[in-house]
């Protein structure tokens, strides 16, 4: 459909705009990569200025009251589109993320900024310390905040709603809960189980392993999966994690451990699955806010599945076993694939969420959620924060923390982000991941034995027709029923399991 | 002296909007600094985009023209202080800044930055091609636009003399052409009387040095001298280069040969000059644009001090030679003193400015101010410019260019910058270095004995307090002046050479 004289102008407007905040943005990007792999300690208190600036600027030109007649003008000719298209698209995405923005006063976003950095200082000290009273009143804050924050949208049936619709759009309290309470009730008495039996032996894993050479494998597995290193690379950080600057330049960072094979191994396969995300995204996209991902959640479906789906699966390492055990002759020469496999996908319950394996992990996110929850709902004080989590890690997983610095104190999210809307990301991600895999092999029975013969070219191409390349034009719940024609369930997620630890753990 | 109460609010917000255009350019070369270091190709396009919206940006908000009401406001206070004072200079030179910014149109800001991203990409393949004819027309529509940037300020004498200032504050094409034209008619017969010497042998430097051990030296140098890493790193650039993004973050590159010694080590010791003078500035300027070097005169003189003067002299190797000869004992173990410091020192008339000798440098320079200056005031035109650029080295240094590359073509600054005030700066900075180490050692006469001993803690000071701690405060003349007690002249830079040449050459 040709635009008519009026909407051409208006449209080029807009995206000049949009590509301008873009670019903003991208350069606040590079400007916290930088933070983490490669600035001196030096740099370190003028950065954080850098940054105020350069996202106040960026928020200026979002709520610009022009940007929001722009988007008004353009509604009639948004309306003779189909949803999909890409300017109805990027009209309707780019109306949400104005309509959020301005509904926040820029008062509260400074103030938010400054609680955020001071509360990520203190969480710091009290985590070394083991010490939750240090950070509490930090965290009252923070709950006042975020409650704040969700009060700055005033349709939503409950006060998480607005937190969670941030990071997932269109998913609420009352969605997650039903979906959390139906796999929680499944999982907690399956972990029991596996409990039961006997631990797999993880020694292979824990030798040493010069950092070099983990690096050259890791290299070796990204470029063979696809992850394209001319538009992308991959530097070391304390905390992994992906980051783009532009479609053409999507970058990843790992955190290697010389006596622990897994660590750099499995979450630069993680790191790399949001990044094909990110690298498939159709370039008509660049520059404006259709080159996203669609959710938090459907962007960790996409880590998780090259993760845990492809890179802990039997058909992978029948391909990669044996180069990795070129590189490592002497720690893995001797170590059969069924060892190092069995190895890999051991389920163990503890206490730390980013240690969890498949199976536990969606317990330690649904903790969270609870509370956070709970917390905003005023059911629970922040004082009596540590008490429930413990609490809830013995009955859902058996075990209680002896410090809070392996309990309530673990994840940085609370204390540099808001009460509401963290979690739920991570385990609806597993769930998709799941539903996703299970509709691909549906289709496309024989891409088990193409993995086994080092071909996941046929991966990659469905997920970026399926998905990628949609960037966020799609909401998540809508996404989930394109691609796999059903609605986001848990089951696809628990077949998964039983198929694959059923076997293992003969349950 | 207080501030009144009516002007200490406006000069808060002076302040504030000047930080807040230094976080814009801040966050800018940071862009830059990636793009050369660590960016994937595929970056390339956007990265482009980026860096122009936040230059256009940060000039949008320094061409304020509330930024220029404050100045007036501030005017009155201003002429109450002594011209030094951290206000009184922070006032003028903002107002400097803004002035030359707004008699720029942003139409011609646009257009040019456009061009010179077109003729640079139209330069590399000319240059790799030896084809001058390719980049022509570009370098004629720059020639034109320098024009046309020159005649945004009418008041000058001469029409390079905008640009020139631009670059080196109160200098001229008389004050440039009256310093060059005695310092080239006492070079040219000094340059022909040591070419009629025997070589020095450099075979030494052109073994096989590996690049990590290049690298591990220079970090050792660079730490001694005391560039702080804590406020600074060294990357790895096509082309060596000082970057700034606060006064805690003051960044080196380099380039490394691993048949060329010298390549890293004096790139490495002449950054580390720029990034000391940086590192210098007094903590108060941070954020604000008296956080700058004086000029690129005297940057460049900061930079060649510590390369030439200390770096290439002998109290200098007496001391690091044993520690070099530690690293690289099959290379050097039986290459004495003397050997190496000759042939550090080689004179040797050549084509390439970057490779030149200190003592044939300058004569690479000053071809390029008249060729500039000629070209501003139409005596020579573009077509004609690589005919002219040739004759000038066989009557200056006896050689002339077989192809465009190692002729016109070599140097980057006039394809991708203006045509007048790209040059000039290099040679005063040699002859600020001569004149400013003087003063050194007539203070301190035993320099040379402590850099002997490896203390080279009193010349970082002394130039630390006589220099780099102004930042901006004074222009450069003014600080010559201020420093060495007399105007700047070309006589301490021939005292140097002749001392030091005079030695090695027996003349």
């Amino acid at each position: 459909m040709p635009t008519s004289d009026k909407v051409a102008p208006q449209l080029l407007e807009l995206k000049t705009r949009l590509t301008e905040i873009n670019d903003i943005e991208s350069a606040a990007a590079l400007l916290s990569w930088d933070q983490a792999t490669y600035m001196p300690p030096g740099g370190a208190p003028a950065r954080g200025r850098q940054l105020a600036t350069l996202n106040q600027i960026a928020h200026t030109k979002l709520t610009d009251g022009y940007l929001g007649e722009l988007l008004e003008n353009l509604h009639p000719y948004e309306t003779q589109l189909p949803p999909e298209h890409p300017d109805a698209s990027l009209i309707r995405v780019t109306r949400r993320n104005y309509q959020r923005a301005v509904q926040i006063p820029a008062r509260l976003m400074a103030v938010f900024s400054h609680h955020r950095a001071n509360s990520y200082v203190a969480w710091a000290a009290a985590r070394a310390n083991h010490d939750f009273a240090g950070v509490q009143p930090y965290l009252e804050k923070t709950l006042e905040l975020s409650r704040d924050l969700a009060a700055c949208f005033p349709d939503h049936a409950h006060l998480a709603d607005p937190l969670i619709d941030a990071a997932d759009p269109g998913m609420t309290v009352t969605t997650v809960r039903s979906l959390f309470s139906q796999l929680r009730q499944r999982l907690v008495p399956w972990v029991e189980a596996i409990a039961a039996q006997p631990l797999a032996d993880t020694g292979c894993l824990h030798q040493s392993y010069p950092v070099d050479q983990q690096l050259a494998f890791s290299h070796k597995v990204l470029s063979h999966l696809g992850y394209d290193l001319h538009r992308g690379r991959q530097d070391q950080t304390l905390h992994p994690f992906m980051t783009k600057f532009s479609l053409g330049d999507v970058r990843i960072t790992t955190r290697v451990q010389s006596h622990n094979l897994s660590e750099a191994l499995f979450s630069t396969i993680h790191e790399m699955g949001h990044a094909l995300y990110e690298q498939g995204i159709t370039a008509d996209f660049e520059g404006t806010p259709l080159a996203e991902g669609a959710s938090s959640g459907v962007h960790e479906s996409q880590s998780r599945l090259w993760e845990n789906l492809v890179g802990r699966s039997r058909p992978f390492w029948e391909f990669f076993y044996p180069q990795l055990q070129t590189i490592f002759p002497q720690q893995l020469g001797a170590v059969s694939l069924e060892t190092f496999y069995r190895a890999i996908n051991q389920v163990r319950r503890s206490l730390i969420r980013t240690d969890a394996d498949e199976v536990t992990y969606n317990l330690h996110v649904m903790i969270r959620f609870d509370l956070e929850v709970a917390l905003l709902e005023g059911s629970l004080a922040v004082s009596d924060l540590p008490a429930a989590w413990n609490e809830r890690y013995r009955t859902d997983l058996g075990l209680v923390p002896e410090t809070d610095q392996e309990g309530i104190l673990q994840d940085v999210h609370w204390y540099c982000g808001t009460i509401g809307g963290m979690f739920q990301g991570y385990t609806l991600g597993n769930l998709m991941s799941a539903q996703f895999f299970e509709a691909l092999l549906t289709a496309h029975p024989e891409v088990p034995a193409q993995m086994q013969q080092g071909d996941f070219q046929p991966i990659r191409e469905w997920l970026r027709l399926q998905i990628h390349q949609h960037g966020c034009t799609y909401r998540p719940l809508e996404l989930v029923e394109h691609v796999t024609g059903t609605s986001l369930s848990i089951e696809p997620f628990l077949r998964y399991l039983q198929q694959k630890y059923g076997e293992l753990y003969a349950i």
